[in-house]
């Protein structure tokens, strides 16, 4: 399928009133409307463990870019001043970071602005592992996630669903980035078709253990603007997905609260 | 109570098995025997609301310090380069955020070491609110909390402890740090002769909604060179206490995962 025209195979899927009813899905699963009191329980089984989702963000860590992720400047330390104080400078896309949809639009929602409510949400994982070891250009497809839903159910309105293409397995090396000599880079992601599905259902949000929503080699980035277009959140970088179940743990996704963020590093676990 | 011999009452209290023996509850309220299976469960009840206990961050932020809390400039927009992006740079102790045990230490724990278990766990609200109306160097004492623990129970071993001063209604304003002519700050905390009770119990973390964990007149800083020497974590200007119960609520202290922090902003929301 085309990169480039996810919104349009949105309107000829969905049709006007199709549209208009995803995007109330999506609303009511942003959790614009709040949580009542009474409302569906945001959780009803108990905890047992907690997993987390988060890598440790450090300088040498992978970026989309190939420049440094962070730097890390000691200004104050505890046996001259007292106590230790670090200071931080980095661009918001660098470490376990959330995308916003402001990073791929001209005017949608800061990270900020993502509703609370959105962010703490039931979470499905959809295992490509093998399909990427095979191809580093795999992209995952609406069989995919036929196949997730026949076992697991459908994607409820809110829920984030995660892709697992065991590349997580690759961060601290250069398979991470999988670049080749001319820096075009190879690695799994979602495939733009995904997203009129993904809204129809109602989904929140999206994460990739990898360094994009899209695969390392698209040039049009369709999956992103597809996916934030529609105002949903995307988390990139996530660790630890082996450690789930393919349904019933909750994301608690802790996305930054910063003014104005297009994204940027935040704490991701799940509650199993 | 003299402020600098916290850790001299630790020992008079609980003498050296005592001490041993908090040691060790906190190691496992620190979780860092993790969650094996079977384990006593994380939550029980179903989770019914999200409370976000995170202001949101920008440059006029207050800051214990009084400067700029944050530098937000945008190097990358949709407009010319297809998506937006900002550079972030700060100190690490800014908005709500956390506090490590290496913030006050030569060599304790730094905030990507906080094992991820003892970052969820059950939240007590400690409500000083009209005492500190009443005289805003209040130090919220023992008996407050014994009076709390009158209604609620004993703290549970990893259980997170928060002061409801009320101060985060004035987060906008001057008032937040309160400061005088010389610049002396004046607002509530945690009085230093709390660190042994809360060690006696396990406590894992405390929160405050304030600019820290000792009061603004505090010139030792004995809480937190008690608390944090203890390998325990802190959050300060915590938002949205006044919307939890006494007790019931799962605290998720989303602290920032970076290689040797001393603590940082993060997103921290409340599970009712």
């Amino acid at each position: 399928m085309c990169d480039a025209c996810v919104m349009g195979v949105v309107s000829r899927r969905l049709g006007r009133r199709g549209v208009m009813a995803a995007v109330a899905a999506g609303v009511a699963a942003m959790g614009l409307s709040a949580n009542p009191a009474g409302a569906q329980a945001v959780r009803s089984a108990p905890v047992t463990r907690v997993v987390d989702l988060t890598h440790t963000l450090h300088p040498a860590f992978p970026t989309f870019g190939g420049t440094p992720a962070i730097e890390i400047e000691k200004v104050l330390s505890f046996a001259r001043d007292g106590y230790n104080i670090n200071k931080l400078t980095y661009t918001e896309h660098v470490g376990t970071h959330f995308d916003a949809p402001i990073h791929f639009t001209a005017a949608g929602a800061t990270v900020d602005a993502l509703p609370v409510a959105s962010l703490v949400c039931p979470l499905f994982v959809l295992d490509v592992t093998a399909k990427a070891a095979a191809d580093p250009d795999y992209q995952a497809t609406p069989e995919d996630l036929f196949a997730l839903e026949a076992s697991a159910g459908r994607l409820p309105a809110g829920a984030c669903l995660a892709l697992r293409s065991g590349w997580d397995a690759h961060v601290a090396g250069p398979m991470f980035r999988n670049a080749g000599a001319g820096g075009a880079m190879r690695f799994p992601g979602f495939r733009p078709d995904l997203v009129p599905l993904l809204l129809e259902r109602g989904v929140a949000g999206v994460a990739v253990d990898t360094l994009s929503l899209d695969h390392g080699g698209s040039s049009t980035f369709a999956f992103h603007t597809g996916w934030l277009g529609a105002g949903r959140w995307g988390v990139e970088c996530v660790a630890g997905l082996r450690d789930l179940p393919v349904s019933g743990a909750t994301l608690v996704a802790g996305a930054p609260k910063i003014a104005g963020g297009t994204g940027g590093p935040g704490r991701v676990v799940a509650l199993v």
